[in-house]
């Protein structure tokens, strides 16, 4: 918070206290935290899954204190669900003039984005193998071993390196807007909202409120750029090469669905919202873009466009980019290997006899890990569906509740309708905030690490 | 036809002439196929999934005659769509004034259902084991050997077991209705609604133009009846005991969940739909049991309740009722052993050492069936989705492009919106009545069975 310090001095914001207040605070119960003696040092999976969801919480409960402070949000509810949205790369708001916002909370707001993105980063190091997918390419060059070794000097190298990698892309980002016209403070929190995936905007019509095609066409990269699986630039770096791009299945499918989606929406607004194609292209690419990879700007109110457009922009919401980046969702991957699975079964009724392994590539996949990849989709479903009817009986919509929480598991921003881009979650109850800060928190740590402190089986000894 | 040749006589219709023509085309294309020498007649699961799959397209053909011949239906994507719509035991219709039809075309309709549902039963018997789920109690019973052997006698003289079974239960549910006042035409074509799970109604209002609790009491027990695993009634009979229901974890999982959604949609719907308790109760019991067992029959427009009801209504539309009964969808036992599944998921990530099987009741699941019954589950979502997005490009709105294939996979009949239970599907598209006529086939036939002739693999040698 101490970055948003400077700024309230620098623009001389009331806020100043706000964030000191919350400094004190945060630092408190650190050091309370810090002084707890803990018996047994040894950290498996359990106790991994309590720390990662317990501290994500804490975080945000901390986060939320600048904002419940100076007033923006006097509401807990309004303010952990913002900070949730931060922490977790979502980007729904609930703030819905943000253009009277002062400058050192829309910093501090946008940059849970940002931190939020590099905590994912370490989570998917540190819970991929767990979870049975994820950063394959690291794991192989990595970690030949035994899961338990995982926690070692050399992943936390790893980490540093990919911590580079982020920094290095959120600083050309940053003077690629800047070189371009944009205000340095509007680079920087766009940049943030961008790398994260997360999507907070400091204007109400998002980015869209711009109208400047080199500053979509620079986000529009970078957003594509943050859904690729980070430990491909760790490899390229490594290797001075990009010949891991050209290899990894997960990117060339994750290419191909933006091109698809892309082509298919760009056709159905052609004539129908936007006379030339060009301007549909554009709009079609960013939104694209944005949904796939979990970010959830905006360039335009794509919630009136035709319902085919808006159907194929939700069912976005359900894939996500790739594994290992800071995008949420199911991920690429998962949706490629659920097809393999699928197309298996196929065959395997076809020619009883002929078992074959599933593949990513030219490597067989383990029946561990697709075990472990569709249950944790019937799991995203089942929840999904669990959440929208809770939603439910708070007096919104179905288009607007499906929405909203396929937008809030998957970690997007902006849904359909009462949640459209153009509209906030401001309106909604404050128990129906908290079910989609759940839902939040679930989608981003990977559904299992929160559900799993749910199983009474977790807490026996 | 026959049937309807007499009632033709017997009415004085002029429809007589339609249904003679459609019997003789339906005698010469018999003849000649049945004139054809096979080379083979080794029938393994490739060629029964091709046998099943064009022979229920070929009934729909010849059965679509009457409808054409008779000028009720002129059109033939319309004639197809509510043929396939009868024999998938659907309920769907494009017949927007239901009343003026002659009885002897209605007879005929409705027919459809019961024969389609008499096809459903010996169709679970056949397939079932390729498909790894269905009649386990049948299975356990009959069956001990490989699965080359399941066409023998001992099926035959299953499957007439069970189609007494479905004969006697079909005369009851006539004698009950007829005795309580229901005209005998009506009483039978209910009934063949009623037990084929199908839902063609012979009024506009459906059953709510009887606006009788009684007539709704029968058909609200015949429905469930229609929706148990038609072994259990074989084994009550075998062993003259119900000790099978009760033993059944399906079939209580059945009634438990069918108890859930009543409740919660009666207290959604008193107060806000109805004003006293009762008339909600009675109106949501309908409902739900109509739509779990996939029939489709409706009371009132549930199409006007509150936006939870509609969508606690949507979800009932991918369970359906127990394996082995006349109703469509995915199945009460896939869905709990999809709970089962996630469950065990969770479990071996908290205590990853512990590998243990998924059970029903006692017994354990082999890990061959739990895979084709996630994959199915995974399977019927991509062309949920696949389909919904196709109908999109026909001008419907998301609501009812979602519930219109919902309901026509899931074998429902009535959806949302614009094929709501007060509407028809008699607006829409050609290319979108094909395109649900296909999901009728798929749903019905347990998707793999058309599926797989899909795959390039089906027809290499």
């Amino acid at each position: 918070m101490l970055p948003s310090v400077f700024l309230a001095f620098y623009y001389q914001e009331s806020t100043i206290s706000a964030f000191l207040y919350a400094i004190i605070i945060a630092v408190f119960f650190g050091l309370l935290f810090y002084s707890l003696k803990v018996k047994e040092n040894i950290i498996r999976y359990k106790e991994g899954f309590a720390i990662v969801t317990f501290g994500w919480i804490a975080v945000s409960l901390i986060g939320a204190l600048p904002f419940i402070f100076s007033g923006v949000l006097p509401s807990f509810a309004d303010a952990f669900f913002e900070t949730v949205s931060g922490f977790t790369t979502t980007g729904a708001t609930v703030i819905t003039n943000v253009e009277i916002v002062p400058y050192s909370l829309l910093f501090w707001r946008s940059f849970t984005h940002w931190l939020g993105g590099m905590g994912i980063l370490v989570l998917a190091l540190a819970i991929s193998p767990a979870l049975g997918v994820g950063t394959f390419q690291i794991l192989r060059a990595e970690s030949p071993g035994p899961i338990s070794t995982k926690l070692t000097p050399k992943l936390s190298n790893t980490a540093k390196i990919l911590y580079t990698t982020y920094l290095i892309i959120t600083l050309i980002e940053i003077i690629l807007l800047n070189l371009g016209g944009m205000p340095l403070f509007d680079s920087v929190v766009n940049t943030f909202g961008t790398l994260g995936t997360g999507g907070f905007s400091i204007k109400n019509a998002s980015i869209g409120a711009y109208n400047n095609v080199y500053f979509e066409l620079v986000i529009t990269i970078f957003m594509l750029l943050s859904g690729v699986n980070f430990s491909l630039y760790y490899l390229a770096f490594k290797q001075k090469s990009l010949w891991h791009f050209w290899q990894d299945k997960e990117f060339k499918v994750y290419l191909g669905i933006v091109a698809v989606y892309i082509l298919v929406i760009t056709l159905n607004l052609c004539g129908s919202v936007f006379n030339s194609f060009w301007e549909s292209l554009r709009h079609a690419s960013f939104q694209v873009v944005s949904i796939i990879t979990t970010t959830g700007y905006a360039t335009t109110n794509f919630d009136l466009w035709p319902d085919l457009s808006r159907m194929l922009l939700l069912s976005l919401m359900f894939i996500g980019a790739c594994a290992g980046s800071t995008a949420g969702s199911m991920k690429v991957i998962r949706i490629y290997l659920i097809f393999k699975y699928v197309q298996r079964e196929i065959s395997s009724l076809i020619h009883p006899r002929a078992v074959r392994a599933v593949k990513i590539g030219e490597q067989s996949v383990q029946e561990t890990v697709l075990s472990s990849v569709v249950a944790f989709a019937m799991l995203y479903f089942l929840l999904f569906i669990a959440a929208t009817l809770l939603i439910l009986t708070q007096g919104l919509d179905i288009i607007s509740a499906i929405s909203a929480v396929a937008c809030t598991l998957g970690n997007v921003g902006p849904g359909l309708n009462t949640v459209g881009p153009a509209q906030t979650f401001a309106p909604v109850s404050d128990f129906a905030k908290y079910i989609f800060s759940l839902c939040m928190l679930m989608g981003r740590l990977e559904l299992y690490t929160v559900i799993s402190l749910l199983s009474p089986r977790f807490w026996q000894k």
